[in-house]
């Protein structure tokens, strides 16, 4: 089975005729006249270099991290050669030092005037202000994504537990939250329809905003972590989730055309006004959503580029392995822009089939049923398909952990082998969302549950477009929150 | 010899008695009568908690990094028990940990009002925009350093070769050069008088300002990490070289009492002005130069605390080694203070005896001269004493080797070994200033030799007081540059 090992071919092709493409990308926005939005242009070159890099360098790194003894078995293969582990550190380098090279494309007064061909209007210290306080915005992310990957390397060299490894992004969320404060962000929030007789309109939650920001950042970070055991799990998660984003942001942007949602065949009570001074899609006209989503383009933007490009080699069969360095950046990532652009609540609805997990892992979680090392599918090396695998009762379980697994299993959310005699439980697969939909369709080989996975990670995102811009107008009225 | 190996005792009384202290400067800003530069109170704080951490953490973490196969070998001890090694990471963790909860100290509105008893008079929109500007300076620098951490880290694990981590420190530098152009950094040097005829009083360097700071930081690091190799020296270059930008920094600081330095002393030429509307040392009333001296003590006091806590583990015979991290960030945090605060040459001026044993070494840094792996002194068992290093000629040097060393050897710069008949170089001793000490000062122990080293950096900053106050005055016409 050496041949599955062997690196995944490179076509010579695609690095001549991308490399081009995303240059003209990046150095359209100097040339005159500007397009609108020029920022975007260079961050769209930006992503295009780093699907090449990581798609470049993620195999040529490999033996290097082999040697320096980050590596490890595929559990689910039949073959026992170790592949290299902790790849998404390459794969975090990269995003991380792209954003920072992108600093001055966005954020300066210099390019911006480059750009122009005829002076704009001074609109005075107003927007050098602003210029100033959207930078700090952005470095601030920057700092929290590098401190998410050096937190997630040191997970991978020093193997920490999982119980102390939970607060890890609270520690990498410190920054986001300083400057947050510093820069005097707004803790306020709207308060749904039903409840405004009581809390008004809007509801200043003050310091437990704070304690919000940090919660959502352990929420993605190790939301994607505890899906993940199979090749390509992590990665495809944070590609739809980054890719719902960008169709959200994109939603926001002053497109030249005007089109317009059928909000109202969603059962939206808002009129659809499309236009303004803009031409803003959701915006209608509003400068800062305009520039909130921009900001959240930035950040998404390349790091769609870079999971793809570590994706073609983290396919089924793996020839690297992200490590929890990958999922630590892209949840970190996600929480930036969930953050800085005011998107939390839609945010946390792309990750639904996470919830899900989340959810049914809890009895796991928080030691009401056993929890082994590795909840991941049991590989069957005979018919190379997986199967659910099981926790198993050592000593019979207690009245509520039956209660609660006897409520699952009628869910058909587990599946118990019971005592013959005595009725006690003695197994229950594994609750995880991998084994429930081995369970429920049946084993299947691995490319296929990952497959599953990312339909579902589609479906998900799908139906949160309909929550957000269909149903929210029933406890929302209006869209500019 | 297990003896030497176990950790050094930790006195309680010490954490219980500084924690106390600690707090309330940290508290102090916020409680009315607000004093002067209130941020430095919470500043020198948070230097105590750096050093009380460092101190109690790095014994703490020395199992898990041997653990995690983060050790060495003492190559100067007559015993073999491998000591941690990499240690440096805690230390710049705690160092950059502190300074983002530094953050809202200096650069919130927030902090400010809560800590003023009266409402401070509205500076409008100037004042917030300055703000601004300098919680980007800020974070730019964070960033590098917790760059230049991770890039120290990732030496220690994957072991990179000395000749590809000379650029480490520019790939560091790169989001202080992002920020500094997107926020319109100067880019003008002061000419000195001699050169005015030609260039004028100020000239702009352009991009070439960019590859100055680059190099600075390649420099300030690089320097750092070639004067490696006996317990504590690392870390008592650092610790010296932190304590005179730090007396200089005070130098520009509005102090409540008028005093002035005896310039005249010196042999300069300008007039001692003190006083004016801040009643600044060296400042003479500037706002922006208090205001850069004040960023640059904010970086420097946590490094302090820092390099003293690591310094009680470090010190002969050594309990923890630094690992490369250590030097990247301590070199770093030296550039960011001589860049963002405008003192970059004062700074150099620091760094006299790495500029030296930089020179020294040059001819085996560019292979003229053979360069073993160590070049460290070498360790007699015997009498427990250092000699000389050094490296032997397997075939007969050339011409231009032979000169050098010739030239080097007249200077009483190395020994040279020389065959008896031919007069070919055989051996000389490594080109380093460790090396030096114990050629003119004779074999010493290692604890004389590092204690020689501390008094030669003292020296050093001595004499660039020296020649900063007193000479400057005959090549530049003032100090507001």
């Amino acid at each position: 089975m050496a041949k599955a090992l062997s690196p995944r071919p490179l076509p010579t092709i695609l690095l001549v005729s991308l490399i081009p493409v995303a240059s003209w990308f990046v150095v359209r926005p100097l040339l005159s006249p500007a397009p609108p939005l020029p920022a975007l242009y260079t961050s769209f070159g930006f992503s295009i270099y780093a699907f090449l890099a990581a798609l470049y360098l993620v195999p040529a790194l490999g033996p290097t991290f082999k040697g320096a003894n980050l590596k490890g078995r595929d559990l689910l293969k039949i073959y026992s050669d170790p592949i290299p582990e902790s790849l998404g550190l390459a794969c975090a380098s990269i995003y991380v030092l792209l954003l920072i090279l992108f600093i001055p494309f966005p954020f300066s007064n210099l390019v911006a005037n480059l750009s122009s061909a005829k002076p704009q209007e001074p609109e005075g210290l107003t927007a050098t202000a602003s210029l100033h306080h959207e930078l700090a915005m952005y470095l601030s992310s920057l700092l929290s994504l590098l401190m998410a990957t050096m937190l997630g390397f040191l997970d991978d060299v020093f193997d920490i537990r999982w119980r102390h490894k939970l607060p890890i992004p609270i520690i990498a969320s410190i920054p986001l939250l300083m400057v947050y404060y510093a820069e005097g962000g707004n803790t306020h929030v709207v308060v749904p329809l039903p409840l405004r007789s009581i809390f008004g309109v809007l509801v200043n939650l003050g310091p437990l905003y704070y304690v919000y920001m940090s919660l959502l950042s352990t929420f993605t970070t190790n939301s994607i972590n505890i899906l993940a055991g199979i090749n390509g799990s992590e990665v495809s998660q944070a590609l739809i989730i980054a890719l719902s984003v960008i169709l959200n942001d994109l939603l926001y942007l002053p497109w030249p055309i005007d089109f317009r949602i059928p909000l109202h065949l969603l059962g939206s009570q808002a009129e659809v006004e499309v236009g303004g001074v803009l031409h803003a899609g959701m915006s209608y006209g509003s400068k800062e959503l305009v520039g909130r989503h921009l900001f959240s383009l930035y950040f998404m933007l390349p790091l769609v580029g870079v999971c793809l490009g570590f994706m073609y080699h983290n396919w089924y069969p793996a020839r690297a392995f992200p490590g929890d360095t990958l999922c630590y950046v892209t949840g970190m990532a996600f929480s930036v822009v969930g953050i800085q652009a005011h998107f939390s609540k839609t945010l946390l609805l792309f990750f639904l089939p996470q919830i899900f997990n989340f959810l049914l892992s809890c009895p796991q979680l928080f030691g009401l049923v056993p929890c082994p090392r590795h909840r991941v599918p049991r590989f069957d090396p005979d018919t190379n398909l997986l199967h659910p695998s099981k926790t198993l009762f050592i000593k019979p379980p207690s009245n509520l952990t039956t209660l609660v697994l006897r409520t699952l299993s009628t869910l058909r959310l587990t599946e118990l082998t019971i005592h013959a005699t005595t009725g006690n439980v003695l197994e229950a697969t594994n609750l995880t969302i991998l084994n429930f939909f081995l369970l429920r369709l049946g084993p299947m080989n691995e490319k296929r549950l990952v497959q599953t996975l990312m339909c579902t990670q589609v479906a998900g995102s799908v139906l949160a477009f309909i929550v957000r811009y269909g149903l929210a107008g029933l406890v929302y009225d209006g869209d500019r929150h």
